[in-house]
C-alpha cells in the first residue's frame, strides 16, 4: 500500500469535517476523530472489505466504533467512502431527525453496525460478531466453497479498555482464539479527567498477550504506511485476536488543545478550529470542505461491488452444490423461523411432584433446538443450573466453533455484550443465562439490546426468595421490577411448564427486541388449564386461568410461582363462599400491548384486585388500582430453606386468603 | 512458623465442620472450604492480626471472603479462633434466624467484615478497605506514633478473577500501589460448569503483574509451611499489592468428588462425607467434632487482646500528644458528624440564569468538605462533569494517599465496589459519581451497599433527556425508576440548588443505607419558596412548594427539573382560573416513610393529581392514584439539543397545562 498527497488531503478532510460538524452543533467530541483520522482512512479505503452501496452484504467486514463519541470520524468515513450519507447529514450532526446522532445508532445510519456510546460495549459486542463469523463459517463453508469469511474491526479507547466488560470479553476472545478479531486501541494517554497517568498505569499490551492476543504497535497514528502495515499484519492468519496499539494525539493539529482533556468532549471553538485548519494548510474560512479528488480517492463503491459480486458468484456455485444448506443460510439471515418449528414445543401434564420452570425451560430449549440450528447460547458458568445446555450439541470451543453450547465463564456482563454482537451479526439467535439476581451485572448490555431492538433471549433462573439458603445476595426481590422499567424489553415470568413453553414461543417469535424469561429454581405444579390456555394466554400477557363464576368477588393476579398460591387461595375462598378469579399475568409488557377491551375482559372494572408476586410491589398499582392490594416483598430476603423464607415473609396461600377476605370485606 | 500434628488436626476440623454443616443443612458449598482449610488455618492462627473478643478493634487486619460461598470455612475459622460463634450456630448453618447464613452477612456474624456472594464484589471492596487504611494512616499517623497500620487479606476464586469488577479494582489497586493488600487466589481449576479450561485460559499471574502487582505462588494448599512462607512474604514491605496463587483441590480428601464441579455447590452426601472422614483419619460417625487441643491451638483471644492492648497504649501516647487529632479520629470512627457542620450548607438565591443541580451539588460539596474531612471520593472519570472535585484537596495518589480526590478511571463498577470497602473500613464517608445512565454499570455494588446498610453517597448527574445531543445511550429514562426498586436505597432528585443542599444534608445524615443524588446537566431556576422550605421539605420526601389556595383543583407532583415546569404550568392554570398546587417530591422513599397524616396533608384525598417526571412512568400510580395522570417518557430518548428533545417528547409546561385541564375537566 502506498500513500500520496491525495490520501493526506483525505485524512485532513476527515479531521476538518469532524471539527466543523462539532462546532456547528456546538456539541460533540472533536479530539478523537482528529487523532484517528489517518487510521480510519487507511481502514476504510485500503483494508476493510465492504460495499457502501450494500451495507447489508452478509460477508462484509464488520467495523465497530467502540469509542462511540468519535462518531464524526465514522460519519466522515462513511460519507467519503460512498455510503448513502450526504454532506447535509454531516451538517445536521446531533440535530433532531438527522441520521448523524451524537453516538452512532444502528438502524438509523447506513454503515453503522452497532449503537455504541457506553464504553466497553462495542468491544464486548465485537467478540460476539467475530464468534458469529467463526461459527457460521464452520457451519456453512465447505471444502472449495467459502461463503463466510470476514473480519471484525474495532476502534477503541483507553476508557473501553478500563471497563470490566471489555476485559471479560477480551479474555474469552483469547480463549476462543478468534483470529479474525482486531481491536485498534487509540493509545492517546488522555481521558476526561486528564492524563491516563492519573488512573491507568497497567501494562495494557502485556495484559492482552496474557489473554492470548497478539499485540502490534504503531508508533504514530499519522504514519500512514505504518498504520497500513499493522492493519495488513492483522490480516495474516492467526489463532489469536489482535490488539493494535496506536499512539495518537487527541485533537492532533490543534495548536492550543492537542493532547488536552478539553479536546475530548467539547467543541474546540471557532478560533482553535481556524488555527488547526491553518496548521493543516486548509482554507480557514471554508467549512465542510471536501477537496477535489478526495471523494474519488476514498470511494469504495466499485471495489465493494466487485468484492460482493465475486462473493455472490461463490455463493451461486455453493448454492448449486448444497441447495439445502444454502436455503437454511438464507432463512437464517432473513431471520425467518423454520416452518413448523413450534410443533416441537412440548406440552406438560399435571400431576406428580411438579417441575421447576427452569427445568421445563431446559426441556423446551432442547425440544426446539433440533429444528432451530440458529439457537446458539449458554451461560455465565451456570449452564447446569439454568438448564441452558443443548444436549444434542457440543461445546463451542476454539477447535469446534460450529458447536452451539457457549461457556462464558463467570462473566455476565461480557456474556450479554457478546450476545448483542452475535445477534447483530445475523444468522444466529443467541441466548444467555444466569441467576436472576445477577441480571444486575449485565444491565448496560440489556439496555443496549432493547435500544437496538435485538431479539436476544435471556434465561434468568432462581427467580425469588425461593432460592432459599443461599440467602439475600442470591434472592432477587427487585430485579423483576427493575427489568420491567427498560423500554422494549419484554419480561415473561411463566407460572408452570406449559406457560414456559409458551414463553419460549414468545421469545423466539419476537423480532424487534429482547425477551427475558424469568424462571423458578423450585418445582412448581403444572396448573389446571395451562395446557389449553397458556399458548394464547402468555402471548396476551395475562389471561384468566380459573374463573370465579359470572361475578367474581375478587380477582387474584399472580405471576410465576405465585400463580399456584393464587390457585390454592381460590379453592379456600370458594369453600368460604367467595368466588375468586385467578389471572395469570406472565408479562406486563405483552398485556399492556393488548387492546383495552381485551384487558377489561381479563380485569373487569369494579372488581377488587389482589396481586401476588414474590418481589417488590413497585408498579403493581397499575394493575390493581388504588383500592387493590399486593402481596409482595419490599425488603431483602434471608438465608433459610425457601419454604421457610416464604412463610416468614408472608408469601403463602394463607396470606393471600387473608388479604382477599379483607379486600372483599371492605368492598 | 512451625506446624505440628495439632495444626493438621485443626485443618481437618475446619474441613469436617464444613462437610457436616453443609450435609446437615442439605445445602451449601463443601468443596472450597475443604480445599482452603489449610490456608484459613495459617491465616487465622499465625498471620492475621485480630482480636476475636473485639471484632471492632479499629486497627485489626481486615479479612474478606470474596468467594462468599465458602462461608463455612470462615465460620469454622471464626469459631475456632474464639469469636462469639458457637458450635450450635455452626449446626444451624443456613437456617432461619441463625448467625451462619449461606453467604456471610456483615452485621449478623461477629468477625464477618462484609457481605459477599456475588463474585468479584469482595475483591472490589477490599481495594477500598486497603485504600482507607492508606488514607487514614497518612492522615493520622505521626512520626513515632503509628495508630493505623493493618493489612487487608482476601480469599478469592477463579470466578472472582473472571469478573470485570475485580479486574477494574485490581488495575486501580496496582496504580495506587496498595502494598498492604493481599489477594489469595484459590487456583483450583474448577468452576460450576467444569474445568477452567472451558473458559479461562489467560495467564492470570502475569495479568496481575501487568497491573503492577507482585505474584507469589504456593504449589500445594496443603503445604502449611509453604502457605505460611507465602503469607509472611506478603507481609514484607511493598509498594505493590500481592496476589498469592495457591494451587488447591476442591473438596480435597473426598475420594470420589475431589476436583469435580459437583463438589462446588452441593452436599457431598452422607457416604462421601464418611469416606472423606475415613481418608482424614477422622471418626466417620462423629459430627461437628472438635478434638481436644484444637480450640486451644486455634484460639487467638489472648494474642489478639495483647495486640490490641499494645495498640491502645500507642493510641494513648498519641492522644496525649495530639488531642485534637485523636478527637477527630474518635469522631470519625464513631460515625459522628462534626458539630455545626450543616451551618456550612450554602443557600442559593433566585434570579439570573439559574444553576444546574450538578453545579449546585459541587458548591455544596465544597462548602461542607472543609468541615467534613471524612468526605473522600471522586468519579469514574467524570469529576469535572459531575462536579465532585474537592477544590481544597489534592488528588489521592500512591504518593499522596492522604488527599481526598479519587480518580477511579472509566471503571464505574470497580468504583462502587471500592466505595463499599471505604465505607466498611470505618472513618471515611465515601462518595462516587458518574452519569445517571451509567449507574447501570455499578448496580450490583449499589445493591450490596443497600443490603449492608452502608452510608455511601452516589452523585448521578446528567439525569434525563435534557442531556440532549449525546443521544439515547446517554439519556436516562428508566434509571430513576430502577434505582427506586432497590430496598434501602434512598433516591433524591432535587428540583433546584436549595433542594440540592438539603439533599446533601439528607445523604450525609443517613447512617443506615446509601443515598443516590440525581442531578441535572442543565441550568435550573432557583424556585420561589425553596430557600425557606427545602430543608424540611426534602427531608420529608415531598412538600408543598406552591399552593393552590384553600381548595386546589389539581395537584401537580414533580421531581427535579420538572418542578420548574410544574411551577410554570401553575401560573398558566391560575391565569385560566384553575388553582393548582405544586408538590415537589424529591424522594419517594423519604415520603413513604412519613406518617399517613403528613402525606395526606401534602396529597389531599379527592383532588386529582398529575405527576411530571422526565422518565418512565412505572410506579407513579402509587402517588397519583387510578384517576391520576403522568407526564412522562416510556421510550428511549434521541440525539438533539435538550430543549428540542423535551419539546418533541412532550416534557413541557404546555403539555402539563393541557393534561391538567383534561384532568380537571373530567372531575
Amino acid at each position: 500500500m502506498t500513500f500520496d498527497a491525495l490520501d493526506e488531503l483525505s485524512v485532513t478532510t476527515l479531521r476538518t469535517l469532524a471539527m466543523d460538524a462539532v462546532q456547528r452543533a456546538d456539541s460533540g467530541h472533536p479530539g478523537a476523530p482528529m487523532a484517528l483520522a489517518p487510521v480510519a482512512h487507511v481502514l476504510f479505503t485500503r483494508v476493510l472489505t465492504h460495499n457502501p452501496s450494500n451495507p447489508s452484504w452478509p460477508d462484509r467486514d464488520r467495523f465497530v466504533l467502540s469509542c462511540g463519541h468519535a462518531s464524526m470520524l465514522l460519519y466522515g468515513a462513511l460519507h467519503l467512502s460512498g455510503y448513502d450519507l450526504g454532506l447535509d447529514e454531516i451538517r445536521s450532526f446531533r440535530q433532531w431527525g438527522s441520521r448523524t446522532p451524537g453516538h452512532p445508532e444502528r438502524g438509523l445510519t447506513p454503515g453503522v453496525e452497532i449503537t455504541t456510546g457506553p464504553l466497553g460495549q462495542g468491544c464486548g459486542a465485537s467478540v460476539g460478531m467475530a464468534l458469529a463469523e467463526a461459527h457460521l463459517a464452520a457451519r456453512f463453508n465447505r471444502p472449495g466453497h467459502t461463503v463466510v469469511d470476514h473480519r471484525t474491526w474495532v476502534l477503541c479507547s483507553d476508557g473501553d479498555l478500563m471497563e470490566g466488560v471489555a476485559s471479560e470479553a477480551a479474555s474469552l476472545a483469547g480463549h476462543l482464539r478468534l483470529g479474525k478479531l482486531v481491536w485498534i486501541w487509540d493509545d492517546n494517554r488522555i481521558t476526561i479527567e486528564g492524563s491516563t497517568e492519573l488512573t491507568f498505569s497497567e501494562n495494557v499490551a502485556r495484559r492482552f498477550e496474557d489473554y492470548g492476543w497478539r499485540v502490534l504497535r504503531v508508533a504514530d497514528a499519522n504514519d500512514l504506511p505504518a498504520v497500513a502495515a499493522a492493519l495488513a499484519a492483522a490480516c495474516s492468519a492467526s489463532d489469536r485476536p489482535t490488539l493494535i496499539a496506536v499512539r495518537s494525539h487527541i485533537a492532533w493539529g490543534a495548536p492550543a488543545k492537542q493532547d488536552t482533556a478539553d479536546a475530548h468532549g467539547a467543541p474546540l471553538g471557532e478560533e482553535e478550529v481556524s488555527a488547526a485548519k491553518r496548521a493543516y494548510g486548509w482554507p480557514a474560512d471554508e467549512h465542510f470542505l471536501v477537496p477535489d479528488g478526495v471523494r474519488e480517492r476514498c470511494r469504495q463503491v466499485d471495489r465493494g461491488r466487485a468484492a460482493e459480486a465475486a462473493w455472490a458468484a461463490r455463493v451461486a456455485g455453493w448454492k448449486e452444490r448444497f441447495p439445502e444448506l444454502a436455503e437454511e443460510w438464507r432463512r437464517r439471515l432473513a431471520g425467518e423461523l423454520p416452518e413448523g418449528w413450534s410443533a416441537a414445543l412440548p406440552g406438560f401434564e399435571m400431576g406428580g411432584k411438579g417441575i421447576a420452570t427452569r427445568i421445563a425451560s431446559g426441556k423446551v430449549l432442547n425440544a426446539i433446538a433440533g429444528r432451530m440450528p440458529e439457537l446458539v447460547g449458554g451461560s455465565a458458568d451456570l449452564g447446569p443450573s439454568c438448564k441452558t445446555v443443548i444436549e444434542a450439541s457440543g461445546d463451542l470451543t476454539a477447535a469446534a466453533p460450529g458447536e452451539r453450547n457457549l461457556h462464558f465463564g463467570i462473566r455476565e456482563h461480557g456474556m450479554a455484550a457478546i450476545l448483542n454482537g452475535l445477534s447483530l451479526h445475523g444468522g444466529i439467535r443467541p441466548y444467555g443465562s444466569t441467576f436472576l439476581v445477577f441480571a444486575d451485572y449485565m444491565r448496560p448490555s440489556i439496555r443496549l439490546a432493547a435500544l437496538m431492538g435485538l431479539s436476544v433471549i435471556y434465561v434468568f433462573t432462581h427467580d425469588s426468595i425461593w432460592v432459599g439458603e443461599d440467602g439475600p445476595t442470591h434472592q432477587p426481590v427487585e430485579q423483576l421490577a427493575s427489568l420491567r422499567t427498560i423500554p422494549n424489553l419484554v419480561v415473561v415470568r411463566p407460572a408452570d411448564a406449559n406457560e414456559t413453553a409458551a414463553a419460549w414461543r414468545v421469545a423466539v417469535e419476537r423480532r424487534d427486541g429482547p425477551t427475558a424469561l424469568v424462571l423458578s429454581r423450585q418445582n412448581l405444579p403444572v396448573l389446571a388449564g395451562t395446557a389449553e390456555l397458556a399458548g394464547d394466554g402468555v402471548a396476551a400477557g395475562a389471561y384468566v386461568l380459573a374463573d370465579g363464576g359470572s361475578a367474581p368477588a375478587v380477582v387474584l393476579i399472580a405471576t410465576g410461582s405465585e400463580v399456584a398460591l393464587a390457585a390454592a387461595a381460590r379453592e379456600t375462598l370458594a369453600a368460604r363462599g367467595i368466588a375468586a378469579r385467578v389471572v395469570s399475568m406472565p408479562s406486563w409488557e405483552l398485556f399492556a400491548g393488548q387492546p383495552a377491551a381485551s384487558r377489561e375482559a381479563v380485569l373487569p372494572q369494579g372488581v377488587p384486585r389482589l396481586a401476588i408476586e414474590a418481589g417488590v410491589t413497585m408498579g403493581w398499582c397499575r394493575w390493581v388500582g388504588e383500592r387493590g392490594e399486593v402481596v409482595g416483598l419490599d425488603r431483602f430476603g434471608a438465608s433459610a430453606p425457601g419454604k421457610i423464607v416464604a412463610v416468614k415473609l408472608g408469601i403463602t396461600a394463607e396470606a393471600v386468603v387473608e388479604r382477599a377476605l379483607a379486600l372483599v370485606g371492605r368492598g
